[in-house]
C-alpha cells in the first residue's frame, strides 16, 4: 500500500479543474490525492467584479468543493498555504504539513500595486470572495453616510485604478449599481462620480480600437469619467493624487478600488522556486524548470505566445487547459511513461462585460462581437465552464441562464 | 384677503397629523395652513428600530408627505428650522422666514446623551430615516469585515445602550437579524456578541415583572447579554466602558448604538421658550406657558400625569392625541371663540415589540398580552395609525398586513 501522494494546492480555476479531472481519470488504488484550499468553496474569480460592484450576489459566485469532488476520491483539507519546500517535497500549512511525490501549485494570484505610495494600505482590490463583498458593503456604508455628512462629495466619487480588461468590466458594473445605490440613499445621481484612471494612452489595451471605442461611449453614457494617460502617483485616506502631462491634480474619494495588476502569489517565489514577475515561467508540460515533480497551473505560471513573442494573459480559460494537461501528464507519469503532452492553449474568444446585457469581444480570432450578442457569448463561456466542472446540476445552480435579456 | 397664517413646523407624529386633521376642519377661506419639514416624507419614529437593526426596509417606514397632505389645502415647504421668534413671530429657516400667526412646534426628539464621555461622538443612535439605515449599513459593513481582520471579535460584538422600550425593541431586532447577517458575511454565529447594558436594575422600567422575565428570557434564548445596573462611563473608537458595583469593565466593540434617552429639541429650549429638561410644559389645552398662539405638540411637550405626579412617557400614541386636540383648538381659536378644550390623554395600551412575532404589553388598563396576541396587537395599533393618517390607500401601502405570521 505505498500510494503515491497527489497534492494540489488552490481550489481556483486551474486547481479545481485539475482535481475533477484526476478524480475521473485516476482510481484511488493508483494514488492518493489531496486539494487542500483556504475556504471550503471555489469561486468564479471572473465574476468576482459583479460582487464587488452588488449587481451579483456573492452567492453565486462561490461554489461548494463538496459539491464539484467526490471526497472518496479525493481528500480535502481546509487549510491555509504558508510554504513550499520542493526539496524535501513538503508543503508547510498553517495547521499542518503535507509530504507529496507529486504537487500542482494552483495558487492564484495577489494584486499588483507597482509601488505606489499608498496603494496597498488604502485602496481595495478584488481578490476573493472576501474582499469583494467588503468593496460591496464599503460603497454602500459611504453612501449611507452621504446625508449624514455636511459634505460628502469623497463619499460617493468612485475611483477605479486601471482600463484594462477588469478594471473595465467592473466600471461598467458600478455605472449600472449606481443608480439603485442612489434610490437605496436617496443620492442625487448628478452628484455621484465614477472615474476610471487608466495610466496607458487607451482603455482596454489590446482591443480592437473599435471594441474600444464602443465599450467607452457605452461607459461614459453611464456617467463615466476616464482620464486616460493619467498616472496615479499617490493614495492616501483622502482620495488619490494623478499625473497627467506633468500637472498633478487631487481628487477626493473614499471608494478606490484598485483593478489595475495582478501577480503570482508570493508563496511561489518565496519559496524559491525560479519565477518571471511573480510566475513561473514552466517547461512546455507545465512543470517548474527545476523540479520534475511539481505543476503550476494559472496565475502562478506563465507560458509565452510564440507568434507575439509575449507571455500569454492569465485566465481562466487558459487555467482551465492548463488542468487538462495537467491531469493528463500526471496520469502518464503515474503509469511510468515519461510521454508528456505539451500544452497549447487554444483561445477561443475574449469577452469584456459591460454589464448584465452588455459587452464587446472577439471570438474564432477575428471576429468582433457587440452589445447583445457579446453578452449572450459572454454568459455561454461562463456556462460552459460551470457544465464542464460540475455537469448539469452545477449549471442549473449557478449559471447565467437569463441570456437573452 | 387677511388671512391668518398657521405654521406646523415639523412632520412627525404630531405635526404631520395637525396638519392632516385642520385640512379636514379648516378651509383655504379661512386660514393659510404651511407645514415646514427638513424631508420630503414622514416617517414611522416607532419603526426605526427595524430599519435600524435591518429587519425592515426604510422604505416602509416612510411616507411621502405629497400622499397624506393635500397641496391645494396646505402648502409644503422642504426646509429645516433653525430658531423661532415668539415676539416677533417669525420661524427662521434655513432658505428663508415664516411669518405666522399662529405655530405648531412638532420638532421631535433629539438623543440625550446625560454627559456620558464620547458617547455623542462614538456612539450611534436611532434617530431618523438617515441614522437608521446607516446603523443597519454600519453593522454590516464590520461583519463584511469579520473574514479580512485578523482578530475581529469588535467587529461582531453589538452593544446597545439602555433596555428601556426603544433599546429592548432594538436589541430583539437584532436579535432576529443576526443569523441573517452570519449567512450572509460567513461569520460563525456563536462568535457574535449582543450585549444589553442598562444603568437602572431592570430591563424595561415600569413594565409588570411578569412581562419583564417574559422579554428578557426570549432575548436571552436568542443570545442577548444583559447587564443590569450597569452604567455606561465612557465610550471611545475601542468601544466601552462599563462599571457595576464600583468594578469597571472594557468591552471592545465596533458597534454601540445608543437607545437610552431622548429630550425635546434644542431648537426650542434655544428660541427661548420655557422648558422642562428640554420640554415645554404646555398648558392644558397645549399652548406654551407664555404665548397664547404657539402650541406644541408631541416629543417637544411634557405633560404631567396627575394619579402618578410624573410626566407621562412622550410616546407616538400621545403625539397622535395631542394633534386632534391642537386642531381643534386652532379651529376655535379661528372662529373667534376662547373656549379651548384641555388635552386628555386616553392611554389605550402600551405594547413593546420582541421582534417580527413576539411582543409583551398591556392593554385596556391591566391586561397583559404576551407573544403572538401581543405582536397581533402592535401591529393593529399602528395599522390603526396609518388608517388614520392616510386612510386604506396608505394602509395597503405601508401597513403591517402579515399581522398572523
Amino acid at each position: 500500500m505505498n500510494r503515491p501522494n497527489i497534492v494540489i494546492l488552490g481550489a481556483g480555476y486551474g486547481g479545481i479543474m485539475t482535481a475533477v479531472n484526476l478524480q475521473k481519470k485516476i482510481s484511488p488504488e493508483e494514488a492518493n490525492i489531496t486539494l487542500v484550499n483556504k475556504h471550503d468553496y471555489h469561486y468564479q474569480t471572473t465574476w468576482l467584479h459583479e460582487n464587488a460592484a452588488g449587481t451579483l450576489h456573492h452567492d453565486r459566485t462561490r461554489i461548494s468543493i463538496k459539491d464539484v469532488i467526490d471526497f472518496n476520491k479525493i481528500k480535502f483539507i481546509q487549510d491555509t498555504v504558508e510554504s513550499i519546500d520542493p526539496e524535501k517535497k513538503v508543503v508547510k500549512l498553517e495547521d499542518g504539513e503535507l509530504q507529496y511525490d507529486y504537487l500542482v501549485i494552483g495558487l492564484g494570484f495577489e494584486s499588483a500595486t507597482f509601488g505606489i505610495e499608498g496603494l496597498k494600505e488604502h485602496a481595495f482590490s478584488i481578490q476573493n470572495i472576501n474582499s469583494a463583498r467588503l468593496i460591496r458593503d464599503h460603497i454602500e456604508y459611504n453612501f449611507a453616510q452621504y446625508n449624514i455628512e455636511e459634505d460628502g462629495q469623497d463619499l460617493i466619487t468612485i475611483i477605479v485604478g486601471g482600463a484594462g480588461f477588469t478594471g473595465i468590466e467592473f466600471v461598467a458594473e458600478v455605472a449600472n449599481r449606481v443608480p439603485e445605490l442612489c434610490q437605496e440613499y436617496d443620492v442625487p445621481r448628478e452628484k455621484v462620480r465614477i472615474i476610471n484612471v487608466e495610466a496607458g494612452p487607451t482603455a482596454l489595451a489590446g482591443f480592437d480600437p473599435e471594441l474600444v471605442e464602443y465599450a467607452m461611449n457605452r461607459l461614459e453614457e453611464k456617467g463615466v469619467e476616464f482620464k486616460l494617460g493619467t498616472m496615479i502617483k499617490k493614495v492616501n485616506e483622502e482620495g488619490i493624487v494623478v499625473e497627467k502631462d506633468e500637472e498633478q491634480e487631487e481628487i477626493k474619494s473614499k471608494n478606490v478600488i484598485w483593478a489595475a495588476g495582478v501577480t503570482g502569489n508570493s508563496i511561489v517565489q518565496e519559496s524559491g522556486f525560479e519565477t518571471n514577475r511573480g510566475r513561473v515561467p514552466v517547461r512546455g508540460d507545465l512543470r517548474t524548470p527545476d523540479y520534475d515533480d511539481v505543476f503550476v497551473v494559472g496565475d502562478c505560471a506563465v507560458i509565452m505566445n510564440p507568434e507575439t513573442e509575449r507571455p500569454y494573459p492569465p485566465t481562466a480559460q487558459i487555467a482551465i487547459q492548463m488542468a487538462d494537461t495537467v491531469a493528463h501528464n500526471l496520469k502518464q507519469m503515474l503509469s511510468g511513461s515519461d510521454e508528456l503532452e505539451g500544452f497549447e492553449p487554444n483561445i477561443q474568444g475574449t469577452v469584456a462585460s459591460l454589464g448584465h446585457t452588455d459587452a464587446i469581444g472577439v471570438v474564432f480570432d477575428d471576429k468582433k462581437l457587440f452589445g447583445r450578442s457579446a453578452s449572450v457569448m459572454k454568459k455561454a463561456i461562463d456556462n460552459r465552464y460551470l457544465m464542464k466542472l460540475g455537469g448539469l446540476g452545477l449549471l442549473l445552480k449557478k449559471g447565467k441562464l437569463d441570456m437573452y435579456h
